[in-house]
């Protein structure tokens, strides 16, 4: 089959490559350690010419042979390549936020081989406290376009800075960060609880459901920034190995997310039952976040499959960047 | 005066020495960059002998020349200095706990000067989620030995683990901690939200009061993990720059620290009105913790001063150590 569409997922620290064929089906995927804050640093010749700007040369590594076969094949990227540090600033949308409106909205930067790359816009909403996203807009574009009716989900994203988006009537109109994945990095590795730690490689299930049950439980009231010196004080007692704190703070913090979430989600919905929720992410990270959902009420939670790559299909083909391909989906 | 008693304050990366006369009134103080965790490592003779202890070098770096003057002088010291990691281990005591208990708990370790120092336990709270402190317990004897009825009170230790500590009939019965100032430590410095800050050396109040009314709001209902994230969204949109940042985020976090405080004591009391706050430790910190509390609805909340020396020198008046003395406070 032909290849239809390069579809970037370009974010911070790595750059994934897929290769697109008809209904946006994956024929091929590269993942590289090239993101727009590690950038390549070699001088080489691209299109003939000598070069060195970093975004030219994680492109070219990423897909210069696809592009060498596929010469006339659009290319589409999100993520924080579209950030002020990027390789060309796409200025946020606004909440609520279409695929309409964000397809309309693509910034384009020729790259020297003269190839156009089209990058996604980030979205913004304008609330008292602000929030802002890139790359996740696409992600929920993704799953928008996968599952028939979201009117009544809430659409999650762990990570680094989980988010937390819900739907309606085909907009992305509201969403809420939490930092936890990069507190939890920054507890383990710049403070006192670190010390204690150590890895094992292995998941510690038990350790991490007693992080999560200490969050829900009344001494959980007193929030992270107090349960988190348990982990030491368990450790000092006894009732934690040094290889069971890492899972043990991973439970508190995810937790305490899951459970200032459902606290507010309840309120915002008076006497409607929990929505569903739908998990895009890594897998092992979706897992984690599964059992805390569970834990805290939610019953219904399920994982989206290749979320990047089928919100950018669809960004794409709204865009009008597939009108010379045979087969859309 | 004759000098009656040496109290050191001996924690993990600073030793303060105090020289105190009758009524435990401070002579003299000193203050090294000898914390256990960095001691002096310059070989030196102490008492007509080479030594290498770090702990012994430290020692007689604080108060050789007074040792000198006065031989037969008790020493007492409190904090980390009492830890498994330590001088002498002097292991937990726990709650509750009285003067009279932890008097006639403490650990001797004889110098190579022949001189005993004597080291103040730390405490120990066996509850679901175990507590500990070392120092602050010295410092709480202080207080309750400088005021007269603290049935009603919460005394406050702010710092990098904030202590909250209740007494009653002379005892210290509960405390819990808050990681706090270690966390927000860890989040300018290792998280995204330092590379945007700029530090000012000067105290913002706007920008610390903003991050304590977040915290108080609804939006703070999401928790620290959330509402941090908003220390960057709202330097994106320009409402705030980046020297106002850092006191934007310790309001924050000082914020959730006592919303979460009050709201669990308001529970714990019932009906009660909140109990008068006693703030011990770092002025400009307990300033900040002053503006927090009030914020948060504890009308009364005052500052304690000398907390440490006093409750060195009731310890050793207790344990007996100053029996040689004429006069005593």
């Amino acid at each position: 089959m032909q290849a239809q569409l390069i579809a970037l997922d370009w974010g911070t620290t790595s750059l994934r490559a897929y290769l697109l064929g008809p209904a946006g089906h994956v024929q091929n995927m590269r993942s590289l350690a090239c993101g727009i804050m590690q950038l390549p640093t070699t001088a080489r010749h691209i299109a003939g010419q000598p070069c060195i700007d970093g975004f030219e040369l994680a492109f070219d590594a990423a897909c210069g042979d696809w592009l060498d076969a596929n010469p006339s094949i659009p290319v589409i990227a999100c993520g924080m390549v579209g950030s002020a540090q990027g390789w060309r600033e796409a200025p946020y949308r606004t909440t609520p936020s279409s695929l309409k409106a964000l397809s309309t909205a693509l910034q384009t930067v020729r790259s020297v081989r003269g190839v156009d790359v089209h990058i996604v816009p980030g979205v913004i909403q304008h609330s008292t406290l602000p929030n802002v996203m890139r790359g996740e807009e696409t992600q929920v574009l993704g799953v928008m376009h996968s599952q028939p009716n979201l009117n009544d989900c809430l659409i999650g994203l762990p990570g680094s800075h989980s988010k937390w988006v819900q739907v309606q009537d085909g907009c992305l109109v509201h969403f809420d960060t939490f930092m936890t994945g990069e507190l939890y990095a920054a507890a383990c590795e710049h403070t006192i609880l670190g010390r204690t730690q150590q890895q094992s490689g292995q998941f510690d299930g038990a350790a991490f459901e007693r992080g999560v049950q200490v969050a829900l439980s009344p001494d959980g009231q007193l929030g992270p920034l107090s349960t988190l010196f348990s982990a030491r004080t368990l450790g000092l007692t006894g009732q934690l190995t040094p290889t069971q704190q890492p899972d043990y703070v991973s439970g508190l913090l995810i937790g305490h997310e899951v459970s200032a979430l459902s606290r507010v989600v309840r309120q915002r919905r008076g006497d409607k039952p929990l929505p569903a929720i739908i998990l895009i992410g890594n897998a092992q990270l979706c897992q984690r976040y599964q059992r805390a959902l569970r834990a805290c009420g939610f019953a219904d939670v399920s994982l989206a499959e290749q979320a990047t790559e089928q919100g950018l299909w669809h960004l794409a083909k709204a865009a009008g960047l597939l009108h010379h391909t045979q087969t859309e989906g």
